[in-house]
């Protein structure tokens, strides 16, 4: 599937479309449509059950996303949170450097500087992608977005471009609230904000994102006592320098050096994605970032990428970072507030392992796995549990006592289920139409069901999304029925 | 209590506190500590249930936070949404200049001009509440934040002033989505920004605000037909131009010519603040606004009012607004895109009934109302279901059987409720710590849990928030005891 063919099937279904579309659009901004908000919905619950809150010392917070500058001078953002961009003289077009010369089949590393850019153009001879025109100097171009408060408008202020800087300026009142034990993890999700300059079609390069993030701070010395046991997973990883992703079990990866509650944390997020989320084997792998393309306050740093066919390659669409102690120093050193703590008698600066996802990136990435074209019909085949419904109810035909009767079972089980009734259209055509959101099953309501002389009497016909197998199921059974069924599958 | 006291415990208890408190906090923002962002979260997740998601028609989208210049400029925000500040020539401080006269006793309508705001200033001989010295002319202020983006940040866009824009923009897809019936519902629950001169502590004039939100697009010669049925409530309402609050029931109010379907949401509301959160009746109201209170937009305008004990007075937390067809003809003229609809061979504009509500100013309230103080003790009598935590479970002694029998019951009911597990300090304090975030059971887990000679073998203490009521319940049927207890109350 390709990008635009994507979108369109994003657009059409109600999942996501560009912002104030009816002026025209935002570039890199998006609405969520009716499906969509629900998908993404779903999705936060299930990242916040799956890594926050079965752990009762990690715990969801929700940060402000205006921040004063201070944070973000003692992060080094303000400095540091830069892309490099090229403008062209003649035609006056801005480009991002990394991906106008990627475009052209020229790798650049993640840290290049405009110095080392402008180097390769001068090498390479680029010229302006648009109009051929002479590109100018490149410079550092600041991706946060600046916002001015009070009456005179004086008070400078930044969209946070992480939700993690959230968790670390609360780290140590949270920590004292919670009586001042380690590990402690501090969830945020929420909307980040950067001014893309190249922002692109689609959920990947955004100017306003939702992040969920969870920041664990712990005891270094003890981190891997306490984190629990390795499964012995075997996973696809490419290690730092090499590119190309390889099987290597838990063992293989502590004996190479990382740390045991890295590893661990590996096997978490290799569960969520083949388990939980149901992305296929050797459909996504941990990418290892090292040299110039690590971050420089990054110990181990492993991207977590999905092949995203209608991008044509592996994306981004999560990493594991172990920061070490970098955030608290920072935010000790800008606030002048010791972070620091005393635990069974030592006194240190807790470590810091961030588990960083995109929300928008993982959406986009489960239409890009789940959705299958057959022929005419399109099924979109998303976890159980993440589609917009969870069950769709029909009458045979729309009136009478098959609508009543359709009627009351989805009442019946709309206090436990997202439900959908529809009436109108044949059959098939209603079941094309949840095939293409996602519902998993639909309940069909007939005149057997109705009939009391019928040996299917009290029976409905429950046909799923995937298989398109039928089943008559009694009525009283099926609360029971969806629920084994939404869980196992 | 007052403000301070209630701010305090907020603190204390990990609910909310100002943003970026390590570097001093930022005025008007705040964020929610790991309690605070639960009760927030489910107080949204309650909102959506039972505002949104039981009508099939009605939908949760999710709109882009910063948008255009052309839609704000469409409906009036670029122009109209102003605050008159006046600055003081000597210490140059900026008031809200109908805050600062409010602090003085002196009442100014909603929509007074610098022009009505200066003759006040000179008739009473107002001079600076600071420091006595001479006030400036008064000036419209525009309240929405402004951001620029591109490489030149020459794009101009502003942070949405409410979710509300989303909504509308959105309408005229959703409805071609949604197969083109109306009414339809369109809701968002997300940030606004606006740009307050006065902030003030707490969560009611706040610099960045959640809301919750409900467009409601409908035929205005339908909706009395299409709503339901009226329940006949007696409801608290100040109707135009009195300010003093009286019962009246909703045969009266529609005989008072308040149209049906505006009556039908305000039962709605009513139900929702005296039946689901359990505001006590008389604690809050629908205030009617008219004149120059009310925006000219709005045919019917009622703000719902609760008394706000740590403000000393009825706080607006919410409103009931019948829009007409402003915003949609606004934006068919903004974007040049037609957006009527032909619904059985009639051409016409939707109307529009907002319901509006800020959740951080409910969250305060929320507080305000159930929180109450014995003595040493303070308990959080919130309504079932939005306590940070559903259940907790105690070992008497924390080590050894004990342990692990109450280990074991938290982990079976884990599944379905939120579960805090506590082992350390003596039981009073346990509880007293669970009252004070509002848990409304505790179960603990004694000897005679684990000693099979006992008549009490496997059963444990359930003991009540709200009354401290005992009762010993076999383990096996703790979760439906619970969830009975969590439906009930």
């Amino acid at each position: 599937m390709e990008i635009e063919e994507l979108s369109g099937f994003a657009k059409r279904a109600g999942f996501f479309w560009p912002a104030a579309d009816i002026y025209g659009g935002v570039s890199g901004i998006f609405d969520y449509g009716h499906n969509g908000a629900m998908v993404k919905r779903r999705f936060e619950q299930l990242w916040l059950s799956y890594f926050v809150l079965r752990n009762q010392d990690y715990h969801l917070i929700d940060g402000s996303t205006i921040l004063p500058e201070k944070p973000l001078v003692a992060s080094g953002h303000a400095e540091r949170f830069n892309d490099i961009i090229v403008g062209c003289s003649k035609c006056k077009s801005y480009f991002r450097a990394d991906v106008m010369l990627s475009d052209m089949g020229i790798e650049v590393h993640d840290g290049a500087t405009a110095d080392e850019i402008e180097g390769i153009i001068k090498d390479k001879g680029v010229r302006c992608p648009k109009c051929s025109g002479e590109l100018m100097e490149p410079k550092a171009f600041n991706m946060m977005i600046d916002v001015s408060l009070g009456p005179e408008r004086a008070d400078r202020g930044y969209l946070r471009p992480e939700t993690a800087q959230s968790s670390y300026m609360n780290f140590f009142r949270e920590f004292s609230i919670t009586r001042k034990k380690l590990p402690m993890g501090l969830a945020v999700i929420g909307r980040a904000y950067r001014n893309e300059i190249s922002p692109r079609q689609g959920l990947f390069r955004l100017r306003e994102l939702t992040q969920a993030e969870l920041q664990i701070f712990f005891d270094p010395e003890k981190f891997d006592g306490e984190c629990g046991e390795l499964e012995g997973r075997k996973m696809f990883v490419a290690l730092y320098p090499s590119t190309k992703e390889a099987e290597i079990s838990s063992e293989e990866l502590v004996a190479k050096g990382i740390p045991k509650f890295y590893v661990w944390h590996m096997e978490l997020i290799d569960k969520f994605y083949y388990e939980v989320l149901g992305v296929p084997r050797g459909r996504f792998r941990f990418f290892e970032k090292g040299g110039n393309d690590k971050a420089f306050y990054n110990k181990v740093h492993m991207d977590l990428e999905v092949m995203v066919e209608s991008w044509g390659g592996f994306k981004e669409v999560g990493g594991l970072h172990y920061r070490g102690d970098y955030d608290l120093t920072a935010h000790t050193k800008g606030s002048k507030q010791d972070l620091s703590v005393s635990v069974d008698g030592r006194r240190f600066m807790p470590n810091v392992l961030e588990l960083s996802f995109g929300v928008d990136r993982n959406i986009w990435m489960l239409v890009d796995v789940f959705l299958k074209k057959e022929g005419e019909r399109s099924v979109l085949s998303l976890p159980m549990g993440l589609a917009p419904y969870d069950v769709a109810v029909f009458p045979l035909q729309g009136s009478g006592d098959l609508e009543a009767k359709a009627r009351e079972i989805a009442s019946a089980i709309g206090s436990r289920f997202r439900v959908f009734f529809d009436r109108s259209g044949s059959i098939g055509k209603r079941y094309a139409r949840m095939d293409e959101i996602g519902t998993p099953m639909c309940i069909t309501v007939d005149f057997d069901t109705i009939d009391e002389k019928s040996d299917k009497h009290n029976t409905a016909t429950v046909r799923m999304r995937d298989d398109r197998s039928q089943e008559r199921v009694g009525v009283d059974k099926l609360e029971g029925y969806i629920s084994k069924k939404l869980a196992l599958s």
